[in-house]
């Protein structure tokens, strides 16, 4: 197995934009060939594009040559289009991740795009509903607002999470956001503003809910050979796992306040690693809503079950405390093109190693960080991790 | 790298199904569990899912993890689905492949499927539209059959191709598909009767083309440590490659008569294993219209440039000839349903290596098979090579 590195990272602007699919792919290709000044295209042998639902929202379906024609490469390894929903993003980094170590590809090119605000608002929202399973719960209207109020619910009445706690999620991205340009929402918002937002699905107000986003970003992966000449700031990819442990099918699932399936997936994460949740310095987490964050440090290992509300309470995710988590913005700040967001993710890490970040946002001293997309409603889980140190030197253990 | 082997293989039939999609997946999957009989589903810790347009067919995307629940896996390590049109399937042997090469997956399953009849047959149709650029081909209803028929023309024109070339395509293919009980059309056809059947777009007509069609196909991989407790006669995968040459967007392709992309795919597959053509002794390729076969034995190199037609027209690409060319009857007598063709086409190598097809469709004494699955207008190819001999075993230049 070779060791991976990313080796540049371009993003566009998030949120209801104006342009194309098509133009969002080309300026995040733009941006991450500007990144990268001495690659010469030609050497771009593989190219794996994460989007959810193109055949919906913009009457597209094979887009991953669509997309090399749109950049102008020549395929000469590996292509495809990857899609788990919400997820499709970071799927794409596996696949590509696994065609370099193996040695099939030596560099390879990862887009993540959604088009989501079309001229027909009502056809792009009610396509959300095939996330779930269609015949049961697609065909009631039990999509991710719900559910996750649900989670809302039953996480409050089994370990006393407040209404505020979950506010304060938001209020800690939604100031990240405020660092970053290319975030959807870049104004910083107080508890009572999340709480007074206008009701969704109780207990969450539309401030506790990501948004339906237009974006794309683009990564350069390497060989470690390749890397070296292309960079001297290589993020290597020391890690990845995905997990499924719910049944798709939201009336089998377990019970809501625990995601199973994200407590395994970051056991099997740092067993793969020799890792503790202690040894992780940046935690870019799939906050589509703000109960989700909180599950998340729970489930990660970052505190105990049940102290996610407490976690956030004592300011331990914020960057200086116990863990960053979400110093990009998260989510909530970013906005959720599906494709777009797992790639997103993995931008930030680049850009936080490189310390290319403002300095309200910017982790010092980061060695390592993890991604954590989820899909569905919670039912899959995936995480990758990012390093400044390649595997085989890698011992976070301290 | 490891090695990595097919042990495991499972098919409905395909046709016009009152099957819903996951009835398709569910008989697919009782298929491919009941061919590996020691296999414990609790050891598949992997799920890669090829699927072209559920999003449009049958309102549902995320349909990976709807797999898994459908087929009660828990998937540990890998999970997508992959789509790249008309050759979704062979993408996901490939995934899969590379996961389990890499030694992130011990056993990882394949599913390709694709439910394209619905009680809604002009959405299901017109979807197909999607798989060209939306905005160019899409908008001026430059679909599949059109193009086809152009290079049909082209080709007729330089080299002199003639219609019942063509034609003969589909007789050798019907020939073969009367013995395979899974396909779609099992009735052998006389030249004449291709010729005569209604005009499609011309010079093809009905039977010069494959068929919108429902069908799911089942495989399970592993490392040669599980393969060896698994099956006495694995299949191993040997090699993978993939083209994008033409443009994406039809007026800016070349010539139509040479399909240069999958000149190069060849070239770099024979390279990579050290072959020339003639070491081949079964090919499933793409022949989604008859014309398509016959530039594939030329761009394969089983024959010269211009050629193709004499090819068929001398037999040479029967069982018992120089290369024995969809001895499973191809798309034409399958049917193609998008996301299941290119896992179908492995499925045929599976059983013909294992002597498992009726004697009038055996090659004797094979060792080495190609599958190639095109997608879209022939702008991406895509090629994979098994062999009843491992990689590092492997001397095919005989």
């Amino acid at each position: 197995m070779r060791n991976v590195a990313i080796v540049g990272a371009g993003i566009t602007k998030f949120g209801v934009r104006e342009a194309s699919w098509k133009d969002l792919v080309q300026e995040a290709g733009k941006a991450v060939f500007d990144d990268v000044p001495n690659l010469d295209k030609k050497e771009i042998d593989s190219l794996i594009v994460g989007a959810a639902q193109p055949e919906r929202w913009v009457n597209q379906t094979h887009v991953a040559p669509l997309v090399a024609e749109l950049l102008g490469i020549e395929v000469k390894r590996v292509i495809s289009r990857t899609e788990v929903a919400c997820a499709s993003g970071q799927a794409a980094i596996r696949y590509a991740w696994l065609a370099v170590a193996m040695g099939l590809s030596d560099i390879a090119m990862v887009v993540g795009v959604e088009k989501m605000n079309t001229k027909f608002m009502n056809f792009s929202q009610s396509s959300m509903i095939n996330v779930g399973n269609r015949e049961f719960d697609g065909a009631n209207g039990f999509t991710a607002p719900p559910f996750f109020a649900l989670v809302a619910q039953r996480h409050m009445h089994d370990f006393g999470t407040t209404r505020e706690q979950l506010a304060m999620i938001r209020v800690k991205n939604a100031e990240y956001g405020s660092y970053n340009p290319y975030a959807q929402f870049q104004k910083k918002v107080s508890v009572e503003k999340v709480i007074e937002s206008r009701m969704v699905a109780p207990p969450l107000t539309l401030f506790d809910c990501s948004a339906i986003t237009d974006g794309a970003c683009a990564l350069i992966l390497a060989s470690e050979e390749k890397a070296r000449q292309l960079t001297d700031t290589p993020v290597w990819i020391v890690g990845g796992v995905q997990h499924v442990d719910y049944a798709h099918t939201t009336n089998q699932m377990g019970d809501l306040s625990h995601w199973v399936g994200l407590r395994k997936a970051a056991r099997d994460l740092y067993e793969m690693l020799n890792i503790k949740p202690d040894d992780i310095d940046i935690a870019e987490v799939h906050d589509c809503f703000t109960i989700s964050e909180i599950l998340e440090y729970e489930e990660l290992g970052f505190c105990r079950k049940g102290e996610g509300g407490k976690f956030i309470e004592e300011g331990q995710s914020y960057v200086g405390g116990k863990v960053a988590v979400n110093p990009g913005g998260g989510l909530l700040s970013n906005g959720h093109p599906l494709g777009a967001t797992g790639v997103r993710q993995a931008w930030e890490m680049v850009m936080q190693f490189r310390g290319e970040v403002p300095k309200e946002r910017y982790v010092d001293n980061a060695e390592l960080g993890i991604a954590h997309n989820l899909s569905g409603m919670a039912q899959l889980h995936h995480i990758m991790a990012y390093s400044l140190k390649k595997r085989s030197d890698v011992k976070f253990g301290r």
